[in-house]
């Protein structure tokens, strides 16, 4: 429905381009939600883009477009724009979007923008440019309200009625004693349901959660999301309040980093790519792909260590699919499981030898289950014991071996800090492969006495 | 951070628990907030688990508890409980919580515990069982602020001070005509900003994005992401106002789709299996390895009508590993890419054509380049020159193929109406493995005139 949408704005949009049909085209444009119009731009060729973005009035909308745009269409969009356009919408910002659109510009030319910025504006972006992109300060928006604890409930909604108007997220107000240290939050509608003058003090929670500025951007999505929280505050060292994290960004985190995740299991980076060019994809994912190849030729120098006696039996080599598939299925099974678990919380990294053993239990189980299902197929094809025999035991060897690294592999770079999703994917499909047709050919040899 | 502290925690309770420390003990499960408490529960036993929850004095976090707890964990502990009790703790719960764990139990348990349960209460949950889980209906709260457009902001305020206390999420205030339809939105925020006497209809937004009952949860979370917003309102088919969708549900529902879609492309099910047993686990991840298995024995039959041509060269087999590894990566890489970007809005299920066509060109490119590479390493080690260009052929063949396949299939899929992880993992990859390794031989058997 929602695609479908959006299906019918691309396209209407596209034809009215074709057409010159300016005037109707503004009228949609300036209709659109610029959430909307980020998925029309993606559909357009840069030229395109940029008569749609000059067709738009509110520089309110342009800027939430920017911040919807992703890196490579935001950069081809501001090429060429005359700073001051630029600075007027940047001004019009939430100061964490603004501050995240000039991390992806080139120093020198995100220095040019600051200078023109208002003072107050720009001030507050380079204070968030001090943090860390993936940690709660870089995140954060210094945009919230806070008072003191003496002040009455009637004050407080008088003072939301004359400040803090661009305040994102005034559900939440904070309590800060005299050095800003934050002591308590309380409601937007606690303050309208108490006497009007009964001081913050006496109904204001004690018990608030909060995260400090170099908490990582993960750790804090977790925390809004475990206790159903709109917004979390964040604090520096001294306990000071700086800022706050909001739960839309959290969800943005959170869809973010599983696709990372995805991806990155996957070799193919972590950015969505297929929005790229033939050739800037086929670039991306190429070096991701060298870690199999090399795997590839180093089985087929050990299957070349057994060249004499393939050439006696030749049928050996019709069981090295289904034992390296195999192998390499549960392999994925292991480590997404555990990929994913360590993501969601499911699994603890200290939990490391539970988990690989338990997972080796069941590569085990599995193996037999399907070993000798194989190994019935391998002695009914050829009618040879020994053969059916070696079958059986390189699939179970090859199960659980893969369920072994599988989850080992990934647990182990957590547990360094490593990024497990980045190990997983090639390198342990890779890994699996050549212990896989090593295992088949020692077991096969032997047995056949070949 | 914050799992280090969830593991101080599970382990200062299970060493309490085995001293039987209950008076410590009860302290710690009172202080401590449920979602936390539900992470101990996990690795606890079900005595363990029983133990501590009856020490909870707080019949509200009880009730939060139950909501945090895996289905399984959940049906365990409340095997044996008195009905009376179990419906003390859900007259607390919001009713969509209710409604959630009323739908797991038997038909006949969650008929006497509606039975057992206030009027009011029972009757708004078999409202809310009659939708569908995952559609808008199904995920619901039936608790939210509606308003008629006459009266005042004094008004409105005055009614948060007597009614609507128990609303979770009291930011937005719908306003509805006389039939309870939906005509217009403000926030709590406007109602203090505004002068007292002013009319809802003055100062309500009229532009309201709102969602159907039968709309699938999905969507439902991308209208809330997308828009930033902290809930929707939902409609029935009459445009009355009948629910709304907080955002905190909308994080679940993306974690949740997020963590089904990577374990459905790893062939595990769609639930995470580690927290049960090994045997459980093992049953839940056969099935999946059987395409594999069946692939795996196609391609041996395969192999099997070329063994007079490998008795002949027996290091044909030899390359059976790289160009499946090859064909196995980017038909991943591919697959990956078109789920994932389905699912997050990137592509769009009508481009097949383009996409498949793209997906294609990056396979036939990263198919020369690693053929290339594959192919000089075969002729170097043989120097057979027909056996290079064999071995090139069949790689670029088995890569272009499996990026074709990869993105064919999972589009292919979401066009009817499958669910395009489910498709992909074990099926893509089987399929990939048969084609690689049948155009091999046939290349090979051909160019080597064997």
């Amino acid at each position: 429905m929602q695609t479908d949408r959006n299906r019918i704005l691309v396209e209407s949009i596209r034809r009215l381009l074709r057409r010159g049909a300016t005037t109707h085209l503004g009228k949609i444009v300036n209709k659109t939600h610029a959430a909307d119009l980020s998925v029309v731009f993606r559909s357009l060729s840069l030229s395109q883009q940029r008569r749609l973005f000059d067709m738009i009035k509110d520089i309110e909308q342009k800027g939430v477009l920017f911040s919807e745009l992703d890196k490579d269409t935001f950069l081809d969009l501001i090429e060429g724009m005359k700073v001051e356009d630029l600075v007027e919408i940047l001004e019009r910002m939430p100061t964490d979007d603004v501050a995240d659109l000039l991390g992806r510009l080139p120093e020198e030319k995100a220095q040019t923008i600051l200078d023109k910025m208002k003072k107050d504006d720009s001030a507050e972006v380079e204070h968030l440019l001090r943090y860390e992109d993936d940690t709660a300060g870089g995140i954060m928006v210094p945009d919230f309200i806070a008072l003191s604890e003496h002040v009455t409930a009637r004050e407080a909604i008088e003072s939301l009625q004359k400040e803090h108007l661009d305040v994102e997220m005034p559900f939440y107000l904070y309590v800060v004693d005299e050095y800003g240290k934050l002591v308590g939050v309380s409601s937007l509608r606690q303050l309208v349901v108490v006497p009007p003058e009964t001081p913050l003090k006496d109904f204001m929670t004690t018990d608030v959660f909060s995260v400090q500025t170099d908490m990582d951007q993960e750790e804090v999505a977790k925390i809004v999301a475990r206790y159903d929280i709109l917004a979390v505050p964040v604090v520096d060292d001294a306990h000071r309040l700086v800022g706050i994290v909001t739960v839309d960004d959290v969800i943005d985190i959170f869809r973010r980093e599983a696709t990372e995740d995805i991806l990155k299991m996957a070799g193919v980076g972590d950015e969505f790519v297929e929005t790229k060019s033939v050739l800037k994809s086929s670039r991306i994912r190429l070096p991701w792909l060298f870690a199999s190849c090399m795997g590839g030729i180093i089985a087929f120098f050990i299957i070349g260590k057994f060249e004499s006696s393939l050439s006696r039996i030749a049928y050996l080599a019709a069981f090295i699919p289904v034992i390296m598939g195999m192998g390499g299925n549960i392999g994925t099974q292991s480590s997404t499981i555990v990929v994913r678990g360590l993501a969601t919380g499911r699994l603890n990294v200290r939990d490391i030898w539970s988990v690989v053993f338990k997972e080796l239990s069941i590569g085990l189980i599995l193996g037999l289950v399907y070993g000798l299902l194989i190994g019935s197929v391998a002695h009914f094809r050829y009618s040879m014991y020994a053969l059916g025999l070696s079958v059986a035991l390189a699939v179970v060897c090859s199960m659980s071996v893969a369920a072994l690294v599988g989850s080992l592999v990934p647990m182990g770079f957590a547990r360094i800090n490593i990024d497990p999703a980045v190990a997983t994917g090639p390198l342990v499909t890779t890994a699996i492969d050549i212990i896989s047709v090593f295992s088949y050919f020692m077991i096969a040899t032997t047995l056949l006495g070949i």
